[in-house]
């Protein structure tokens, strides 16, 4: 089960960021939508970004999740990516999150096939 | 030179997540304060702090800052730690920050020597 803190925070509409490796180890992050179910956060992505082919590298990843109003409370959630979904699920994903946070359809670009980022945490950090 | 996107971000009272790698490696993050010169990001931090012995066993570092009210936009900064500085100047730059985000004297917990963290942008990337 997921921290009653993390699940909060990622119910409440908030942003987080998303920290994979590269080849070299160097770290790359992009703030994201973030979902989870009552095991795993979820991360929808496309194919085609770097941070796909990092995770399909090296699985591990790193995932902040703060309070839009008050950054001051977070979770750090070190994990590792266990299970990667494409096809027409991480296309209906994306559509969830989009009326989550913006309450209307996807109306970005979709470059490339859409896929679902299941990360199982590791070590969980809460901060107030 | 800094981006000026990225200084406008710093000088608007925006919070940063720091990204330092453990010695195996494992990306490590937190939310932060964040100040700039015109070369430099400037987080300060604690020498008993995990971010500061990650640092100083491997300097590789990524930050992103979003603004506040809109975090589609923000800035990802992968760079260096090039330079730490301690004792009176660091605490200081302790008290500018505090003065900066919240309008006063600093009122946390100094558990420790504090440390300014001098990174040197390698790459710089503004998202919209």
């Amino acid at each position: 089960m997921l921290d009653p803190a993390l699940e909060a925070l990622v119910h409440d509409k908030n942003f987080a960021s998303l920290t994979t490796l590269t080849a070299d180890g160097t770290p790359q992050a992009s703030i994201m939508w973030i979902d989870c179910d009552h095991e795993h956060l979820l991360i929808n992505t496309e194919v085609a970004r770097a941070k796909f082919r990092n995770v399909s590298h090296n699985p591990q990843v790193n995932v902040l999740i703060w309070e839009r109003t008050n950054p001051y409370h977070y979770v750090e959630v070190r994990g590792v990516v266990t299970s990667m979904t494409r096809g027409s699920r991480a296309a209906d994903h994306l559509e969830e999150l989009a009326r989550k946070y913006t309450g209307q359809a996807f109306a970005g670009t979709v470059e490339s096939d859409r896929v679902i980022l299941e990360i199982t945490p590791k070590r969980i950090r809460v901060v107030d």
